[in-house]
């Protein structure tokens, strides 16, 4: 039998194993981020019409520039976020992962470098991985996961990245960026750039619909060399849709389809993504409950004594831990599914419907009493 | 405003424009080998079925792995070739191109040569630049547009790639590659590989169910480094869905693992490309109606004098032309799209319907009256 390594892979693949969470079949999944309500009959139905409409003209390839959906997303963000942009200044990918990829294809590669502040969202580094861009790890704070400013700032300056992610709400941490924050960063970028044209700043938005402040779009204002990333999988309920966009300069939206396949958005996934956009109002609504259960969420795990960090986020990072991977265990013993990202002493929960939230909460308190009974050391922090 | 140039893009992306056929908006478009027939009825409420059931789940991610579709798409290929493979010898993607190009992040990449016989697929050498891979343009007979063997593994034995393409119907000239010189490619590429685990041989079939011959599947057994490419966009009649796949060994589908970006193929595009692929019979007499059609387009065309290179495709190419811009415009002047693809003296017409293919032909004979009246020079060839 051929192994991998049989093959004349690339050698920094060697030893690797795929990117995924570990999925296991549980009545409640809180691992993945994913919004726990189903998309409401009406859109499904909205689905069918729109994908039978597509499905009759299948033999035909899509609209390689996807404008119809463009502008229905620009409208989108116009209307949510108050700043105007129009399809132009948008565009759509399969998933906010291939919209990253783009970005990094055109900016960064072989040769250049991107910078994040970990932790944060894995895919930032193994995208730069497999675009051959060079990756550098800055820290955030140990305690709230903030990015210091200052600090940050030094560090852009020392390390003269090509790419700068930023990502706000961040994953796994929940922890939102402030707008001066990104500014300091985004001109720190550009001083210290290697090239006479600046750097590419990425603020990645997946979770803007669910912060306690507004969305950093505005700041793409006068910036030619930030975009904002955006995705449809979480706020639409729509993970499995595979629908990422960004907001940036026309120019910038010209030069990443110097890189994007051709066609590489099918008129199916076109068609979905253009009927859940006429059904946000009812999604948004959605959202709302699902921050409100959020914010219950942190309550009581703080009532837990648990460490909790602030989240604008669908999901909640609380800790902390000796022995993470010992919680997980027992939480799942209580058939509930977290997720371990690997941040030390700390593990993560996705926000479910209120049920799922109170099984998880229930399973919380058990996995806390059963991990204090068994490991006396951890009565000691707070 | 900002231009393009003015942000931080690659240098080697300066100047360069994207790809993409020229369209136009004109009653008969016969110049993206796209097929001609619109799904059937009963295929689209298949599909509006099963798309509503993946819609109504869509708030999770998709299958990452895809396995139901893949099953079926093994299952496809087992039937129609007679070579028997399974799930996990099969991989999908959207669309060949997203195939084509995580093979070449996982064998090609930075410091790394792919290598094709031009005219070929051009896309090959753009993905191959897009993921930062050197390319080595190898030569097509110019009369006959087949590969010379020996010439061929004497080019491969002189330049070592790490990726060799053979496209088989070859695009845009139609050409089949025999299994013969498949395989002494293949064994010249292993033996002059640089590295001790060979090279990749990437077989490109996306038109192999219009060819006069058996597909090249067969010839992965026992070669581990032998991938072969397909796609449902053209026998299929699904340009519009975006569904590449490839059949291999095993430890490469893993192997292409280590790159794919996580959840790649929504779940309407698996619930979509399943539907068709259960209308397999059905679609497959569209292409036996194709087929007689190329064979008629072949025949009058050459009746017109014209030297017309053998197709195995559902395209053909003809000329040859001093001036094939001026025939191209000729024809368009008729209402009928074809394609330049810059082969010299030749252009290239997709197969349509019946009523199309008249209306092609008719403008051509037009055309070629046309052009002979005004440029002499051109009745000096065959």
């Amino acid at each position: 039998m051929t192994r991998i390594d049989d093959l004349p892979l690339r050698d920094e693949l060697r030893g690797k194993t795929p990117y995924g969470a570990p999925q296991l079949d549980v009545p409640v999944r809180l691992n993945t981020n994913e919004n726990p309500y189903p998309l409401p009959d009406a859109l499904v139905r909205r689905i069918a019409e729109r994908v039978s409409d597509a499905a009759r003209g299948l033999n035909r390839y899509p609209d390689r520039d996807a404008v119809e959906l463009r502008t229905a997303l620009a409208g989108y963000l116009t209307q949510t976020t108050g700043y105007a942009v129009g399809p132009r200044q948008v565009w759509a990918a399969n998933g906010s992962n291939e919209i990253l990829q783009q970005l990094l294809q055109a900016f960064g590669g072989p040769g250049r470098t991107a910078l994040g502040f970990d932790p944060s969202y894995s895919m930032h580094a193994l995208i730069a991985r497999g675009t051959g861009t060079g990756w550098v790890s800055g820290a955030r704070d140990e305690a709230d996961f903030t990015i210091d400013e200052p600090a940050a700032v030094e560090f852009v300056t020392a390390h003269r990245p090509d790419v700068l992610f930023i990502c706000s709400p961040n994953n796994p941490t929940g922890t939102a960026v402030e707008p001066d924050t990104v500014l300091a960063l985004y001109d720190a970028a550009q001083r210290a750039a290697k090239g006479r044209h600046g750097a590419l700043v990425v603020v990645d938005e997946a979770y803007a619909e669910f912060s306690h402040r507004p969305s950093l779009l505005p700041l793409i204002e006068g910036r030619p060399n930030l975009v904002l990333s955006r995705t449809m999988s979480k706020a639409f309920g729509a993970a499995g849709l595979r629908l990422g966009y960004l907001a940036a300069d026309p120019a910038l939206v010209d030069a990443v389809q110097l890189v994007r396949l051709p066609y590489h958005l099918s008129a199916v996934t076109q068609a979905t993504a253009h009927a859940a956009l006429e059904f946000a109002p009812t999604l948004l609504g959605y959202v709302q409950e699902l921050k409100s259960e959020r914010d219950r969420l942190v309550r009581e795990l703080r009532a837990m004594g648990l460490d909790v960090t602030e989240s604008d986020a669908n999901f909640i990072q609380f800790g902390s831990f000796a022995d993470p991977h010992a919680f997980w265990e027992k939480v799942l013993e209580h058939g509930v599914l977290i997720r371990d990202n690997g941040v030390p002493g700390r593990l993560r929960v996705s926000v479910g419907t209120p049920a799922e939230n109170d099984t998880f909460l229930e399973a919380a308190r058990a996995a806390l009493k059963e991990t204090q009974a068994a490991a006396p050391e951890s009565e000691e922090r707070p």
